[in-house]
């Protein structure tokens, strides 16, 4: 049994596309709110990929995803105000993630391991109600996942082995790296994450430690 | 108003003093746990001052913990368990903590800014209750309180301005630390922290932002 859980938090945990669609439709309703938030979430990849290359020093999400915003303004010939940048704090979690992480709670310590900073991480807990008893994730290796220096900066944080925990997530990539890291490996799928028409990560494509179907299904095969 | 209140753990959140004498008199029953507790509590601020001053890297307080339970166990004359430095995890909250940081959870972003570890501080607060948003602390910035350093990286890992962030503490040299780092600053007392004997921080020494007899008193005060 793993002493620890730690979650991706993007599409694992929360519905970001429906938010920040929301979001969006709140501030530009000129725009295609739907097409405006998977554009901005597709300019998430190659903004870290720089820095994960070391061709552009740690900068946290929440500059980046402002970078972004402006970038995908102007492809959709808009001007975003600034703060619209602040939508990735305000991500509803799928129905079944708070019962679950309350559950998981009991057994175990419960953390998001999240591209997202600590204060991204921060407020979003806040605003969804996610009861982790501690952040960590990027900021603390101040590099990127898929990186192995981002789960053992989680695990050294935690003074626990890799192999003492375990790495949620709804994205086969993500529990490739974990896995190689020698962390445990839990998957559930989230098949609507990228809308109706998702071809990716519908379900396990390794053998992973746990496979699941959603957090309540998970609570149950993790409770020792 | 501040946006997150950052809190001194050790004697302003919990009774370090009562809940190591308790540890240490179930595993060390030959010696008198309330004088092995005081003199365990001694050696830590030499201990931090070593690092503080750059004559040794930073080490995890844990790790402190462990070096000075050995060279106390051996002042009094017996050998002490390896893993008896956990009892620093199991530190009861004073009684008006949880419910106090409930309230003031509602209003504000919470965490502790202690000079213990991640893991430490995780551990801490899922024995006692606390319901931290996220956890903040010495080691963001590799080194311990009272330097600058540690105030602003709490502040910096919350993407907010010093100004914006009031520490708590019940020791009037914390908050001098902090406010001379531009912090706000709120003190309540801990007159027993130290015994029935104590001297120090029986009050306030200078004008803090704000003065509150307890926790809830806290809540109320800084309630917007």
């Amino acid at each position: 049994m793993p002493k620890a859980l730690i979650f991706d938090v993007f599409g694992t945990c929360v519905d970001w596309r429906s938010s920040v669609a929301r979001e969006v439709a709140a501030v530009l309703p000129q725009v295609d709110a739907m097409a405006f938030a998977m554009a901005w979430r597709a300019e998430y990849d190659p903004a870290m990929a720089r820095i994960r290359d070391g061709g552009r020093g740690y900068v946290p999400l929440d500059d980046l995803h402002r970078e972004n915003l402006h970038r995908v303004a102007e492809a959709f010939g808009v001007t975003a105000p600034d703060d619209l940048s602040t939508a990735w704090e305000r991500l509803d979690p799928w129905p079944e993630v708070v019962p679950g992480l309350r559950s998981m709670k009991a057994d175990h310590i419960i953390a998001p391991c999240s591209n997202g900073s600590i204060a991204l991480m921060t407020r979003l807990a806040k605003y969804g109600g996610m009861p982790w008893d501690c952040i960590l994730g990027a900021e603390l290796a101040r590099d990127y996942k898929p990186k192995p220096a981002v789960y053992l900066a989680c695990c050294t944080a935690l003074r626990l082995d890799p192999g003492e925990v375990t790495m949620v997530a709804a994205h086969n990539g993500d529990l490739a790296a974990a896995r190689e890291t020698g962390l445990q490996t839990a998957f559930m799928p989230r098949v609507t994450e990228y809308g109706p028409e998702q071809t990716q990560d519908l379900g396990p494509t390794e053998d992973w430690d746990v496979i699941a179907s959603d957090f309540k299904d998970l609570a149950r095969k993790l409770h020792p």
